[in-house]
């Protein structure tokens, strides 16, 4: 690891192509003359048009931005915002975050960022898995796949400290990623980082998403947004990490990096939310929660609350796992301390799926009506070795009931559809493909719930209501993680809002979508939220770790301008791929039909949830 | 005929209900205090929630509107724009125009407007048949539809002098339009209207539309925007129309009307295009036009001309009716002296179809290569027959084949997949039943043409710009009638603008839309442009027709400021929808994609196509 000046350096890069290697030169010289050290990291862009690919340093303007600012200034900056989204002229892009491979923990996410085949508006989304910290270590900062290459071939892209090979590929294809991974770890070893795409990437379809190898050899993935049709566009089934000799990633100042980690650490563990509920039920201790408050939609969001809601709770699963000696704590990543994830194993005690989270145990359990932990486990495992996004694939499955297509409660049916149809591409497979707002359109149902085209999960926004706003009004499209307003309106974390009420929603989703831009830069996982939004070290301990890791002096005032500014940048992009305010909205059925037990509808007024954008 | 004068009236109306009749009454103040006469036509509304009828005095604002102009401002005024399209927010309205039911020539259209399902903007789209002129001596000037029945019956509307009867029907469910027809002949006699849905429309799909009978018990189609998909929301299999004991439409001058209707009807007759070309061999006429000029989309939009065009072409269609002793003249309506439809025979003498498009045999023809005017002719009538728009399923069809879901030129496949999957709604029927943009998104296609997700007609942008304008900008999505800029891009009427380049374009389109607006007001056909365009005496002739008609004194000014009134509020309903100006644009592989055999890319700056609106 070099350390530079800034007051003018000349950076050295290498280009590697299929036709050899070249050498250049970024001249850099600082605005007002103060010198301020900087990583040099760099910027690797793989034209698959020309199959080129370029080292950069990082641009003066990328400079202090990660993850989630990162590919979304990149892609605001650099994809033209009406272009199609397979085409040659989306850009996918990968990021670390400012604290990725450090010893912090949790801090083993990455972002990756494009404009959406699901949403047609800028999409980023974070993952686990072992190939962030991998790319740290690489000095990779951002790899920015472009362009497109025309005729019949797939490609692998090999990451290493020596840059990027473009390589022909054709033994993985059509593969699981599962099976992509064992073959991989075959060619390579297992240390190497993998980031893949199953069948329905390939296939194009838009509930696909990007799969990365765990610490376990399982999977983890870029959920929401059909970023696998993107890679799948790209002709790309995989991107291969490989570490060797890769150093350790530089702290400016290891000593107060290392203070501000213990600090960070033991408030993820003293908080009961992150170091408690988390830690022993997973996600899905929110079964019994959201059924509690009315909040859990089930049977196509005719209802909010499940009938059988123990047969699915996290209580349940964690009693199962037990009993099957599966682990009920698991790590997504390297560093983990909260470890939300578990190993769910069938009743020989056969590993059948991890990372089984709330959302898909949800969808499946209350909203299309199967109580079965197995059979959902099942699926779960079948979505991972697809690649779809087990929010937008699952939510679906209740819109395709309802279609007719299948019906409520038919957990055989779904895993057969996974498996024969989706997984095969038949007519059917690419409906279901097609994701929930498609199957909606398809069957001419109007209880179809989506926003901007993306499923909305897990929470019914008509008895929590801030979670509403936050649907309606993220530039990602119904994400609940782009502003997860469950805190203060369900779990009395970060203070308290009436979930029932519209006062005060706006506001609690507008600072939690700020502070989230700015997690989502991190490469923090986001459930650093529930200690960072009750206990003051938490946040404190963020920023010094930022400070001590970079050498500057990031303030709270900066994390929040980062957010904001985040925010503002993708909403950019949104108006200009024609995504409006009047794409900030829910669904028309949730203001037409209410919901038990609490007899309400979705009644907030379009000035005051449009005020969002007021900062 | 009741005349009023509007200075200070009160105007008694009848509410007819499965419950009963009830009487009320609206009052009007005229502004000025100015007495102006109008006729006392009724606007008939039809809630399909309650199943009542309300008949109501026309507006004092929607006085003096006809056609488009109604629809669209009944649509803007009525519907909320975010509201779900096959919802009960969502209203249905059918209007005659200004002349409809007169003796003018060619004055047998009306109009149908909603929030369309397929753009999820507003729609309107205008048909013959016998109904207008049925509706407009039954004094009915506008049919809305509104609501949405609980349940699952199914309804058939009788409009008679009596009012309107909701009737529960069960008979004609699942039936085609020509069985409806012929059911419903037998029901209630030869002389009735009949507007009805096919097994698309019952099934929602977005390809469907509402068909009319014509004068010899065929079809006629409002076509395009999925309004078939509406009515079905409504659960609405058909409406009758019964004009018994209707008296004749009154005019407030006889004489000047019956000049001005001989000028008019001498025109048509006189201008080459509408007097002879069109009454010859039909709009087929096009295609060896458009192949000449390298404007003919050839294989999904990859190519400008098609080397069997001679075995598609208007010139052997009619060698082909007349050997087989079909008719190559045909009115679509009752008074129509161009008769550009046609009866096409199989070589057997045996009825095929009629109304038989260039658009139709255009796109199963160049663009899907089926150089097989039986097969097209076919496929034709059982379009008519499932009640689909016959440019949106057969641009489909192109998309289809570049997904690999049947082989470029599989006649056969298409006729197969008609009957088999859309008429059945399988799976794959659900698919095509999207149409050009579902299917293009299930298969991750780039290769799209559509412009806010509605079908691209028959003349290529890149090489006919003045058409590509249109498209890009239309209200409608992209819709050739809307500014049929081939007038002067090709046909040399109404000036000559260079289609190959960009300069001017956007003006030609602009006064054609303008006008087009007005003309669909006014229930004449659309051909009426081209004598209208070059002979001066047709459009001061049809201004006269409206006056003397009405007993009014409108201008050429009047009926441009209610072309561009009628454009402004489908452009404000469409922005309220979130259809903004970044989707007055064609699909991006226009622009990265030349064609042959002119090699021109579509390359109208962004700026110069938003100033389309600068009116």
């Amino acid at each position: 690891m070099t350390r530079l000046s800034l007051s003018a350096v000349i950076v050295a890069f290498t280009v590697t192509t299929d036709e050899g290697v070249r050498t250049g030169a970024v001249v850099f010289s600082h605005e007002d003359g103060e010198a301020e050290e900087f990583d040099m990291s760099k910027v690797i862009r793989v034209n698959m048009t020309d199959r080129s690919v370029c080292v950069e340093a990082v641009p003066e303007g990328w400079l202090g931005l990660g993850g989630r600012a990162l590919t979304s200034t990149i892609v605001a900056a650099e994809v033209p915002p009406t272009c199609h989204p397979l085409g040659p002229n989306n850009k996918l892009v990968f990021a670390t975050g400012l604290l990725s491979g450090t010893p912090a923990a949790n801090s083993g996410r990455f972002s990756a960022g494009a404009k959406s085949p699901l949403t047609g508006g800028i999409k980023e989304s974070n993952a686990g898995g072992t190939a962030s910290r991998l790319l740290s270590r690489l000095d990779v900062h951002a790899l920015i796949i472009e362009g497109q290459p025309k005729g019949d071939s797939w490609f692998g892209l090999r990451v290493s400290k020596d840059g990027v090979v473009i390589e022909e590929e054709t033994e993985t294809l059509g593969m699981g990623n599962f099976a992509v991974v064992e073959v991989l770890t075959r060619r390579w070893g297992e240390d190497i980082g993998i980031i893949s795409i199953g069948p329905a990437g390939e296939n194009r379809m838009a509930i696909s998403n990007i799969s990365v190898k765990d610490p376990n050899g399982k999977l983890r993935s870029f959920g929401r947004g059909g970023l696998g049709a993107v890679l799948g566009s790209k002709k790309i089934k995989f991107i291969t990490v490989d570490g060797t000799g890769a150093s350790s990633v530089p702290l400016a100042d290891p000593a107060a990096f290392k203070k501000a980690a213990q600090i960070f650490a033991k408030t993820l563990l003293d908080h009961p939310v992150s170091g408690k509920g988390l830690r022993t039920y997973g996600t899905a201790i929110l079964v019994n929660i959201l059924n509690e408050v009315g909040g859990l939609p089930t049977r196509n969001f005719t209802g909010g609350q499940y009938e059988d809601h123990d047969k699915i709770s996290g209580e349940t699963m964690y009693d199962t796992i037990v009993e099957r000696g599966g682990q009920p704590t698991h790590r997504c990543s390297p560093g983990c301390v909260i470890q939300c994830s578990q190993v769910y194993n069938d009743k020989e005690g056969k590993y059948v799926t991890s990372g089984f989270e709330y959302e898909t145990i949800w969808a499946l359990g209350a909203n299309c009506c199967i109580p079965d932990l197995d059979a959902i486990a099942e699926a779960d495992g079948l979505m991972d070795d697809l690649g779809v996004d087990s929010i937008e694939t699952t939510v679906m499955f209740a819109v395709a009931m309802e279609a007719g297509i299948l019906p409520f409660g038919d957990g055989k049916g779904v895993l057969r559809m996974l498996r024969e149809d989706i997984g095969k591409a038949t007519p059917l497979g690419r409906i279901l493909g097609g994701g929930t707002g498609a199957v909606g359109r398809l069957y001419g149902l109007t209880r179809v719930p989506v926003v901007k085209n993306q499923a909305i999960p897990a929470y019914d926004p008509r008895s929590v209501k801030g979670i509403g706003v936050t649907y309606a009004t993220t530039t990602q499209g119904a994400d609940h993680t782009a502003g997860y307003a469950i805190v203060s309106n369900v779990l009395n974390v970060g203070g308290v809002v009436d979930p029932l009420k519209n006062e005060g929603q706006v506001e609690l989703s507008r600072n939690l979508q700020i502070a989230t831009a700015a997690i989502d830069s991190t490469g923090l996982c986001l459930f650093i939220a529930f200690p960072a939004l009750d206990i003051p070290e938490c946040l404190a301990a963020v920023i010094d770790m930022i400070n001590a890791r970079h050498g500057i002096t990031l303030t709270g005032d900066d994390v929040v301008a980062l957010g904001k500014k985040t925010l503002k940048i993708e909403r950019a992009f949104n108006l200009a791929a024609g995504i409006g305010p009047e794409q900030d909205r829910l669904p028309e059925f949730f203001e037409l039909e209410k919901i038990a037990p609490h007899d309400v509808a979705w009644d907030m007024p379009t000035e005051e949830l449009q005020s969002f954008w007021n900062f």
